[in-house]
């Protein structure tokens, strides 16, 4: 099995963390996204201690909530004590509902609005992660009007391309987030933020892309921003007391998907950092990085129902379910990857004859396909449960009542029980802000 | 203008179906969906009235909601004696809810679950658009425990490739949807069709794509299904009632795309299908169209506030708005074209210098652009209003709450006048599912 907390029991049922998922399918309905709260849990301890032992106990592991935002992923995170960061007044609002200290919240975007930084004031959030001046100007207003000061990061790009996909890598020079090393701009907006009366200077950010599987990334990414740091504090007498790193490991969508030792690739990054600080005359920042994918994709897995099985003589053969780009458009929009496989009958895969097929989705678009070229026993037929694995992250979060499909539900699974985290939308609520 | 129902007013502010944007941004908010009502209700009518002419009286155009599905769109369907097409009980519900006839309601997907076709047939469906035999089984037992015979179009795949992008082309042989006539799979479901005893067959439908600019793509089709129709009839004795060629009009949505002429279109077609049913001895079937992008794309329109431009010396400007992706992910997913127009100085794009940028949205993905290469005045700024044109269709039904921003509001505009027709969503709506 591609993860861990995945295997087969003896009845030929796929479990999940523990629990037989065609049982949550038959108590929940499909389609269904389930999360190993266990594993959720132990991602925000590896990341804890991994970064306290390669920097200092300063180190922090913020959540990336844009992977996977709803009330219960934000008292996981308040309970392990992590930081967040968040992208919304949204996600704000659904981590402040939890009570999660929003001094531990960064709040990102490269386009806050006023009203997002006012409500984001109101609340007390820790840290801005400043993207632009127009962002600066209207923090240091709204903060001024209520006396405060306001502790920002600024976002930089120093100019990494991870070589991943053109849409999740961000480093570069060229990209909507952030101001620019290579062009001068970060400098500038440095010198500006730092002469704002409503406005303290807490350090930087970069974010060089997501799904990062080469170990010299944030080795690349550290260096460029310890470099500017020091150039900064040389020019302008201004240390830097926060870099945050941002986040991106990669993550398994399939068996043979490259694998990355986290834990050893930060240990190396905290060497590589400590021995730069002393070589540039720096005290250590505070490191932050900010995990979002890599803490609950594998931890999540979404159940559906077969509906029906074509078979075009010639020409392909489709297993149509009764979810698809609506609950999870990953496919449509990058091609993804994704494991497939019979959750009610886990072992046909390796003893009965095989076809292969493309896994589609009920909405009325060809685009709307889960997964190509997926081997299948060759009886699979309507009522049988498929499981699509890895879908923790980008799934629920970017789901849509595309086609008025109503959102499944969220189940958490921890120590081998399940309860419901978030509720399967009924018809009556997609059409609750209809006049 | 692309469209004649934009305008630009002596203060230099774009006007829609006759009404100050700025003042409906100002009014409601940004991002924002507005609609013409006005216009939505005139394609209505040209499709009927082209319809009947090219036709008979019988003919009869089915609005595709999968497009737009809201209720006010229900009401106004209701009100212009139109047919739907719904694609979910979701649909169902919506158009139902607002006491739209559903014996005018063809019930179509590629995979419908038991649910679907029990709440239908409760509901009093007109006619199931029948894509598989699983579903087919699935019908004639629970219209059976009804006591109930369902009306039932087989949908058929008639094998055009009508040359558009892959993702919307439907009618190919290689199709998720329905039963191939190259395969002899078509004429086995009709067989199979014939002998239930619950299932009324109605007759043959088939949907070869959308954006269809080629003005032979439906002569073909309309020539593929009159074969088979005569086929089926010589062989089994029965001729079909209704022949539904489905929807795929194209719109255009910028100035270069081409302009198809629907209603000489239909007249063509029309001329065609009456000589082939006399050359085959057919009488005429009544006649279905499914248009939904070619009636409300136009009529759509999304007003978003600028939040930051960003120019990037020696690479790329960025104008990031308060939407993107989360209300549009056509550019996410198919590289759409769209026309972005600057909404309080339409005319500044004449009369200032001129540069180019993308436009971007403001959720945490670089994938996140509206469209790429769009001509700005050099001073557009935080605080001017975009609009993005031809929004009306697959804009509000893929929107997500990606990031946890809630969805805009949809603005109707009707002899001039302003009405909610969707609220928009609040941080409480985001989270009413969330335990």
């Amino acid at each position: 099995m591609i993860c861990n907390n995945l295997s087969v029991r003896a009845d030929g049922h796929l479990a999940f963390s523990g629990v037989d998922t065609v049982e949550m399918a038959q108590k929940y309905g499909t389609p269904l996204y389930l999360m190993d709260e266990d594993r959720i849990r132990e991602r925000c301890r590896t990341y804890q201690l991994t970064l306290h032992q390669a920097f200092d106990e300063r180190a922090q592991a913020l959540y990336a909530g844009k992977a996977a935002s709803f009330r219960q992923i934000y008292r996981i995170m308040k309970e392990e004590g992590m930081g967040i960061d968040v992208v919304s007044s949204g996600e704000l609002y659904t981590a402040a509902s939890v009570g999660f200290p929003l001094k531990n919240a960064y709040f990102h975007s490269n386009n806050k609005t006023d009203a997002d930084i006012l409500l984001a004031i109101e609340q007390g959030i820790g840290y801005f992660v400043v993207d632009n001046r127009e962002e600066l100007d209207a923090i240091d207003r709204i903060a001024g009007s209520f006396g405060k000061t306001q502790n920002v990061l600024l976002r930089l790009t120093p100019g990494i391309d991870p070589h991943t996909y053109a849409a999740v890598s961000t480093g570069e020079v060229d990209s909507k987030f952030g101001s620019a090393i290579e062009t001068g701009q970060a400098k500038e907006i440095t010198a500006y933020a730092l002469q704002l009366s409503h406005v303290h200077l807490a350090g930087f950010h970069c974010h060089v892309g997501s799904q990062v599987f080469d170990s010299d990334v944030f080795l690349r990414a550290s260096a460029i921003m310890l470099e500017f740091i020091a150039r900064i504090k040389q020019e302008y007498g201004y240390e830097a007391e926060i870099l945050d790193l941002g986040g991106g490991y990669g993550v398994r969508y399939l068996d043979s998907d490259p694998e990355i030792d986290i834990a050893e690739n930060i240990a190396q990054v905290g060497r590589a950092v400590k021995e730069q600080c002393r070589t540039l005359g720096l005290s250590l920042p505070a490191i932050r990085m900010e995990p979002g994918r890599s803490i609950v994709a594998d931890a999540g897995l979404t159940l559906y129902t077969v509906g029906t099985v074509k078979r075009i003589p010639g020409y392909k053969n489709y297993v149509s379910v009764d979810g698809g780009m609506a609950d999870n458009p990953r496919f449509a929009l990058y091609r993804s990857s994704y494991t497939v496989l019979l959750a009610n009958r886990a072992k046909d895969a390796e003893e009965k004859p095989i076809f292969r097929c493309s896994v589609v989705g009920r909405c009325c678009e060809s685009g709307d396909i889960l997964q190509e070229d997926v081997p299948m026993p060759q009886d699979v037929a309507r009522g049988d449960i498929l499981a699509v694995l890895t879908t923790g992250a980008y799934n629920y979060s970017m789901a849509s009542n595309y086609n008025r499909l109503p959102r499944p539900p969220i189940v958490m699974l921890r120590n081998g029980k399940d309860f419901l985290a978030v509720c399967r939308e009924s018809l009556e609520d997609i059409c609750r802000n209809d006049l």
